[in-house]
């Protein structure tokens, strides 16, 4: 069994290509839920949508995220209302939100109703959440008013990321535990990967759940790592305004750093070649080859290489 | 104030007439909210929204209920997730029902929730419901299996209405009080007004709860009831087969035998003129008129014929 750790769109995409050269029944996707809001009354999961749209092939590959065909006639109507309508709530993604927020309600554990839910989609890999528990990735920026607290959807999808940022920080992560059977799929994985998501706001908070990194450290198999950063700027997203306050570089060998201890391999694009050298010297192999995902067969190629590694 | 007891969309028509000839203001309309529902984890109040729909001028003439310019996607989507479809909920309908979810489960009484949602519809009457406690329609029909116990939309929406009715009843009206402040507003109309609704599923419930038939009954006012009974059988909805298992026929007189005792006046139309004595022997008022209301017009000469007779 393969895992990967994950978060949102870039993660799906590389995973897209990983389901391409093994069996998806073969991988295991640990996803992370730091980001998950509860809007409108409902449980909202944004990464773990993200991956399982993708991987069932229900993705609009256009807009790069949520459903193909996607309309948005339930949030003109909540507009209308007066509700808040910041986050982009698709009226077919909306469905996977009532079910998800039911099945919630009804006692059943995240894990258990992520299952569901991949089932009823169709998506080919198991996908788990970090933990069943609430953890909030927070952002404590400096607001226009002074100092905000902001949830993490509010400070990327409400405020687009405007804000210098102090601080990230999980809040609840102490006290949650990894969701069901995942320390042990982790002890008897055959490989980990560490997709190329935001090393802050989606790997981070998997990792900061009690466990979870020791478990990896402690895994009998390697672990590679790809790098979400090219050429100094994150291929999308904004891990640029995060890094500096997570005391990292903005560049591949900076994140390399914060895997360091933890992966035994890093894949880095060849632009950024020059500095395999730094990555080398964190004590991680270096893998140079092309990281940007334009197409499946990218996406393909960029998992093979990373595997072979394992 | 007028005072007005509501089922749902032959309510909705007849009350358009009545706020074209009474001031919105000066109108509380008293909500069933017996066939409440829960569905995709939402609480759905059919009839206070197709009231609220009606009266805000959002509805949809031509299909007589729910939204204008409607659409399902969101019911699409949950179909093909495997949910229960065989509830008409569409996109922006939703939006009414989500925002009517989250305020519940924040602790507001279904009566506050009510009137915001009014106020941000642009409800001109005061819609009111019947209580803030939970009651449920109950029809137990002779189901191709038996005997069954179905929600009355299950029985409705979801059978058609297929199955021969052998009771109706209203878990939990027992222990129901009478939303805030309704029986002091009934103490103080100036007149109360049974809409032309099916007897024994929109009126019956909201009779039911405890305090509010007294308080009609000893209201200083005068009560005029309009039939929903034209030429033996129901302008529109399933009361024929409803009446017979409630103990009335099905015949305007039938039911001006349900409201004897408690209204002053009966408005049937003039297809059952020659039920008009009937109706004078039951020791109700009895007004001849037409009743059938294809124009707001219509709706409003009905309501000015009825209005006038407080």
């Amino acid at each position: 069994m393969l895992i990967a750790l994950a978060g949102g769109v870039g993660a799906a995409r590389f995973l897209r290509g990983l389901i391409a050269t093994t069996p998806p029944g073969d991988v295991l996707v640990i996803g992370n839920t730091g980001d998950d809001l509860r809007i409108h009354g409902l449980h909202v999961s944004p990464d773990l949508d993200s991956v399982s749209y993708t991987l069932a092939g229900l993705g609009d590959d256009e807009r790069g995220w949520g459903l193909a065909g996607e309309t948005w006639n339930v949030l003109g109507a909540l507009d209308r209302l007066g509700e808040p309508s910041w986050f982009g709530l698709g009226d077919r993604d909306l469905a996977t939100h009532l079910l998800r927020t039911r099945l919630l309600h009804e006692g059943q554990p995240l894990s258990a109703v992520t299952a569901e839910l991949g089932r009823r989609l169709g998506v080919p890999v198991r996908l788990v959440p970090m933990t069943d528990d609430p953890v909030e990735t927070r952002v404590e920026v400096d607001g226009p008013d002074g100092v905000e607290d902001l949830g993490f959807q509010e400070y990327w999808v409400g405020r687009k990321a405007a804000d210098p940022v102090r601080r990230v920080r999980f809040a609840g992560v102490e006290s949650a535990r990894p969701a069901p059977g995942l320390l042990d799929a982790i002890a008897a994985a055959d490989g980990i990967v560490i997709c190329p998501s935001n090393p802050v706001v989606s790997i981070a908070p998997i990792l900061a759940v009690p466990g979870i990194r020791d478990a990896i450290a402690a895994a009998g198999c390697r672990t590679v790592a790809i790098s979400p950063i090219v050429g100094g700027a994150p291929v999308r997203g904004m891990a640029d305004k995060l890094l500096p306050a997570w005391g990292a570089e903005v560049s591949a060998a900076g994140v390399a750093g914060l895997y360091a201890g933890l992966a035994d391999v890093y894949v880095l694009d060849q632009v950024d070649a020059g500095q395999a050298a730094a990555v080398e010297a964190l004590g991680l192999e270096a893998v140079v080859t092309q990281t940007i995902m334009t197409t499946v067969a990218d996406a393909a190629a960029l998992a093979k290489t990373a595997i072979e590694r394992l």
